[in-house]
């Protein structure tokens, strides 16, 4: 898939065309879930990760290649004082995701997934969104295209997530536009963000949305304007992976942003899409509520560079071994009260 | 650790006498903590699994021998008509996880952990707790004994499950005489009670706490007279564990109902132990809330065999691989606002 300057008139056509899921092979998993050495039901949440596998893979559930794809933006409303963090934290952490350093790095191989890190033109941060749009057109579809090739080289379920000084400021801006509420709701603290940071981060999150508001009725425009790379990436990539039939989990407050952006655009978007957890963000869950979904973890987390996602992955990966790998009870020779 | 003959009191004397935690290593993880290069705080859950690894080993945090033990007993209770699956079935599960057959193996093999089965007796159902006690207390110390086995062989991750048609019945009238209320606060489904069959179930744990109630202020005699030989040897698989510093993760509704005669003996008993996931037994996020604890994952699951725990234990592997393989920010030369 090439990347170059494709304008939003085709991904607007893509959103208007998505694939729906694969009914054959979901009745298939289902069919043969009922004959596994379990009561019906007794697996819960894995049954129900096993049939969308089928449903969006058109495939036996199955995950052999897993990866996690982390897209790294800089930001330009950072100047407005919303992090404690230099914008030059991007960066260095993209070497340490490099060099095997970074929390993503132990989960992955903990969990042995692949790990792809999208590094989204660092030097070069987007627009102040409190001054002017994030991006161009043409640099936001661009940016998409790019991160459509999270897929390219193969692989049967994608972990998005991210890393971008200043992106929680994004992020928030992002759900504000969409779904309305006070800055306040959407704001929290992200990378570290209290007291005097955290009231630049809200009067940022205001300004940037009243200054953008006779222009956000169109979701890739609100992208443009309010987003960011690694958010235009990470839409891209989940539009990508749509297409070619790999499932698709989640990370946190950012990547759950990106989502929502396409969700406005079809609200079948995100039907291929879990939500890894729901991090401590205080406006995440209103977000994932916002999306329909259930999160599968809950364990406090707020680190972002798909963390959620991949340790959500191994949850994954058992439902997935669970249902290829049990017996059926005529093999087993249990009894089925059935 | 041999197995034949202890008597109550020495077990008494061993819960009289638990060892704490390793003040020294949970404050070097701690430090080490403070070092990694994330924001304090960001790997929410993980960070306080990384500590509790380090307090109840007394080493840095590692994950290196994670075992799943399973504990498989038959009960008199059946024959109250409290389930719709045959005793049978007990036995017929046990040659499914020989064959690899079940769910519990394929979550092992998903998650690169041991697995053990202990068989205790199954062709010997316990005496029908409506009756009877279940067991003598010789039976029931042997049989704690034996489940100290599980650790015998070095392990330093203990996932409990186990494996027993009747055994929420059982579960239920531990709850019932430990905790009060009635008996449907207790009482669910399990494996697939319905209709007629949990009405029976009710009455049956009813009929069993009325029957013992003079004899269930001493917590291992409420064992040995509503429990039965999972209970018991699981019980013992949690002391063997506090005794040999190995961290345990408790699974489902009966595991808890193991653990919680422990606590009840001594109010520490389980604090080197994890609650690996909240089950869809309705009695069983509120059993774990009178644990003082909070579960890991709550997926809809209601299986046992140690599922929900070994499915929590690649969370944890997880949490040790975060502490032990990230770099801090002076090795990555990453800016640290702190």
């Amino acid at each position: 898939m090439s990347a170059s300057g494709l304008p939003f008139d085709d991904f607007r056509e893509l959103l208007r065309n998505l694939p729906g899921p694969n009914s054959a092979a979901l009745v298939a998993a289902r069919d043969r879930d009922a004959q596994l050495t379990k009561p019906p039901g007794a697996l819960g949440r894995l049954e129900e990760i096993a049939f969308w596998l089928a449903a969006w893979t058109g495939k036996p559930p199955a995950v052999n290649r897993p990866l996690v794809a982390i897209f790294a933006g800089n930001h330009g409303v950072t100047r407005q004082g919303v992090t404690p963090f230099p914008s030059s934290v991007t960066a260095q952490m993209v070497e340490n995701f490099a060099a095997g350093g970074a929390a993503i790095n132990q989960i992955c191989v903990s969990h042995d997934l692949g790990l792809k890190v999208f590094d989204l033109a660092l030097d070069y941060p987007t627009g102040d969104i409190t001054e002017e749009a994030a991006l161009s057109e043409r640099d936001c579809a661009a940016t998409m295209a790019f991160g459509m090739e999270a897929v390219a080289g193969g692989t049967d379920l994608l972990c998005i997530g991210e890393m971008g000084i200043g992106n929680t400021t994004i992020a928030a801006a992002i759900n504000l536009a969409l779904y309305g509420g006070t800055a306040e709701d959407w704001v929290g603290p992200g990378t570290g963000s209290e007291g005097e940071v955290l009231k630049r981060k809200v009067a940022a999150v205001e300004k940037a949305v009243a200054l953008h508001r006779n222009h956000l009725s169109d979701p890739l425009e609100l992208m443009r304007r309010l987003g960011g790379r690694e958010i235009a990436a990470m839409a891209g990539a989940i539009l990508a992976a749509r297409m070619q039939q790999v499932p698709v989990i989640l990370d946190g407050y950012v990547a759950t942003a990106a989502g929502a952006i396409l969700k406005a655009a079809n609200p079948s978007a995100l039907d291929h899409c879990l939500i890894g957890h729901v991090s401590a963000e205080p406006g995440h869950m209103r977000a994932i509520e916002k999306l329909g979904k259930t999160p599968l973890l809950a364990l406090g987390m707020r680190l972002g560079e798909g963390t959620g996602a991949a340790l959500a992955a191994g949850i994954v990966k058992a439902a997935a071994a669970c249902h290829g790998g049990m017996a059926t009870f005529a093999q087993a020779g249990v009894s089925n009260k059935n």
